[in-house]
């Protein structure tokens, strides 16, 4: 199964960065995955900016992918959750997982309406940046677990 | 108010200890913050050596303070919740908050059983190294949310 994580604008902060291509290298030893980073939005209508990038999302998801965005307020799973349901969709035969993370003002409806699942992270509000760390923490965690092996810390 | 922050173990990963003490600085701009670490049991017995660390911590908590544990199954609030929190103690005169983050295995029931809230930050397992920095960073996010003040990335 590829691993698709789509993003925002680069990551600005050097050390979050370190952080993001660490544990991408990692999960890219159990699985494909990548990492696409979409334009942010120059517009100062907040609405018409979030539209305008929704719509450059949903042109990078292709019909057969099982897509997950991530949202605050979405459902909230633990990590052993996570791995299980990764694990499901391994052997069910999913060709694509696309993961999406929004800019600093969020994703736009129709990214949200689009997804499969809508997850939450944490009931607070992180900066997008800080997300893209934690997740590819979280997968390559979940693999780790699926296959039995050590979490190298 | 005073912030006082418990950890276990100092932060391995310069990165993250790097955006701690950003976060940390910021956030001393506006309260009196600190953090204290405690040493990590050396002990293979993981109960015993979790019951140590308990007896350790609970010896920085003093009699007025205010504990807060975290543990990924404890209370979740959104980020304007902890702010309107911690504004409430400032308001009623809380002298000290102290929140205590657990090590790599996490925390003893002495110090979840004496904590005044459990807090999660998550429904995941997150590395306690990045629980560090998400803390400060809500912490910093709060004060700018509770003076009205842009939040600087």
């Amino acid at each position: 199964m590829i691993i698709h994580i789509i993003v925002i604008g680069k990551t600005k902060d050097a050390r979050l960065r370190d952080l993001e291509n660490d544990f991408l290298n990692r999960l890219q030893k159990y699985t494909r995955a990548g990492l696409s980073v979409i334009r942010e939005s120059k517009s100062p209508d907040r609405p018409g900016a979030l539209r305008e990038e929704g719509t450059r999302i949903l042109q990078t998801i292709q019909a057969g992918d099982f897509t997950v965005a991530l949202d605050s307020r979405g459902e909230e799973l633990t990590s052993r959750g996570l791995s299980g349901f990764l694990q499901k969709h391994l052997l069910t035969g999913t060709k694509r997982m696309v993961f999406v993370i929004g800019g600093p003002e969020g994703l736009d409806t129709s990214v949200t309406g689009r997804a499969d699942l809508v997850l939450s992270f944490s009931r607070f509000t992180l900066t997008h940046e800080m997300i893209r760390v934690l997740l590819l923490e979280q997968l390559y965690r979940a693999w780790t677990m699926m296959r039995g092996e050590k979490y190298h810390r």
